[in-house]
């Protein structure tokens, strides 16, 4: 903060508020601010009624309380800062509506994202993050393993949706993050919404993901129901050894975007370059979907602790997608993997 | 937008957009923005592998679209406005770091939340609305129905939460919202987060919803494992007399702070007033809390349409707590409930 010439971060339930307090909670109308300035002390703004359950949480917190009805922000600049044009990092994903209320009342304060603080200390994650990690990764394959034991043909994919929901609870995570089901020409949407379509003859694709201790998971399958045909066969093949050569050059030192590029570069030489509509893969902890990037103009390079996903994948529209997603820590020398569900193309009832 | 001199609105993906286009979806690091200007064409700039899936959706809206690495926001002036100092209502739940980016490009714009706008529009539900509603209201229920039919002694807190996430996507919700399962002193935490803490015999407390179609449910029943001793048969007559003198209030005309009163009239002549630590209740729809709310200082008459909880509650501190909550709807002429799920103690195994 000081290099940045920050005087005060403020946050709001996020994962930043989880990374830096270990509590989380979901943002709402109350106003729940987290105030950490630069010199002194970090401050809980806080509803009075949620006072007993945080304080026992977070017991080296000042806390400011206020009551249903009454002016959350009446003492804000007091809490914030001394100096009237203050710099203030705002939590990333602080709603729109407290911002404006912020800047209402500190109306010389000028306002940066909080990002440009936090997003480095949450790129490399520590043992216990990776602890947590590998836990909801492990419950995510649990889960697929579950489904690919089910007769599949002609369920619904919302039915399966919800089965996927189910078994990710079943194996231990806290909560569903995510739990994606499409069938036939649905595959080639990357972000289908599971509908009451029924899983066809030919490619299905399971994309899901839980949350333990607030950290996620997030892997992908296509398989076949019944036998496939040849392009389904040459597709899959043509993903999985995109996949693997993305793998393959995950170590310290490279850069994010070159991890993308070797993806790329398979795909592009099966003639299949345009068809791969997104980038390789994202940095995932306590959101989803966080840097690094492996995506062209990403140049971080990575570095141990680092965790992202592989996910290259090829759509044909009208006919079939396939996408293998698989998370990835970066090691001392090279890269562990957190799925370990199998990766051939499954072929299934 | 006129009336307000407001030239744009810019919504991401959040209740507003539902409300407005239809469409959800999960706001992210790629930026999705519908922009809807006071004059011209509506606008949607998204992620290009987006496109085809929500071009189906929604078929009347102009698309600009962006690649994977690319800036988004490049032709943002033309997209919003032709004025350099324009006035832009912003979606309240946007995240700060796309407000800060679009003043970054806008820079002499003067930013509003665009509930100034919305807000009124989604405070009156639609007959379609308030079918949206019943049905999760009734998924809720069912669930209350199947979790209170278990022998409760004895299980853990977060396994009965687990339970109740499962049961509510059988009884047909698109996603679990909330399941809170609270038992002995735990009940006195209004938001308590399931533990692995075991079933005591006394107060157990389950608040429960679920999310269908876009629209929400919140019900809570207090239970007795095993016979209740005294005081909380008494507490329990208090909240529930409290509720039913509540939704006696409810029709159009009256102000949402009276309802507020009337309950807390209540508990206050019982002598635990400084232990109902919350407004009585809080608009529900989209979101899960939004107006109008049921406390004091909110004086928006009701009218037929508005829907929101009523949900009084007395907590004693190292003891047990006590929260009844139903969601009642107002009529042309009074109030209907929501919530169906019997009222009085329980008292299970």
């Amino acid at each position: 903060m000081e290099e940045l010439g920050i005087d005060a971060l403020i946050i709001g339930p996020s994962p930043d508020l989880v990374y830096l307090s270990g509590f989380g909670g979901r943002q709402s109308e109350r106003l729940l601010l987290f105030i950490l300035p630069r010199l002194g002390t970090p401050r809980l703004l806080l509803p009075s009624f949620e006072a007993p359950r945080i304080a026992a949480l977070l017991p080296d917190v000042e806390m400011t309380l206020w009551d249903d009805g009454e002016d959350p922000l009446r003492d804000l600049r007091a809490l914030v800062s001394r100096r009237t044009s203050a710099r203030i990092g705002v939590g990333a994903q602080l709603f729109a509506s407290t911002i404006l209320a912020l800047s209402d009342r500190l109306d010389e304060a000028q306002f940066v994202d909080a990002s440009t603080v936090l997003a480095e200390l949450r790129l490399r994650k520590s043992e216990a993050e990776l602890e947590l990690l590998r836990h909801t990764a492990t419950a995510a394959d649990a889960t697929l393993s579950d489904l690919f034991a089910e007769e599949l043909a002609g369920r619904a994919e919302s039915t399966l949706a919800m089965l996927a929901a189910q078994h990710l609870l079943e194996h231990g995570v806290d909560d569903v993050g995510h739990t994606l089901v499409a069938t036939g020409a649905n595959t080639v949407v990357p972000h289908h919404h599971p509908s009451r379509d029924r899983v066809e003859v030919g490619a299905t694709l399971f994309d899901i993901g839980g949350v333990y201790g607030g950290y996620r998971s997030d892997v992908t399958r296509t398989i076949c129901v019944g036998p496939p045909d040849d392009e389904l066969r040459r597709v899959h093949a043509c993903v999985l050894n995109a996949s693997e050569k993305a793998f393959s050059r995950v170590r310290p030192g490279v850069p994010a975007a070159e991890i993308d590029a070797a993806a790329r570069q398979v795909i592009e030489e099966a003639g299949y370059g345009a068809n791969f509509t997104h980038r390789t893969g994202h940095g995932i902890g306590l959101d989803v979907h966080e840097p690094p990037y492996l995506a062209a103009g990403d140049t971080t390079p990575l570095a141990p602790g680092m965790v992202f996903s592989i996910e290259p994948g090829i759509y044909l529209p009208g006919r079939f997608g396939v996408r293998i997603e698989d998370i990835v820590a970066v090691t001392q020398d090279g890269a562990e993997r957190l799925n370990h569900v199998g990766r051939e193309l499954a072929i299934l009832r």
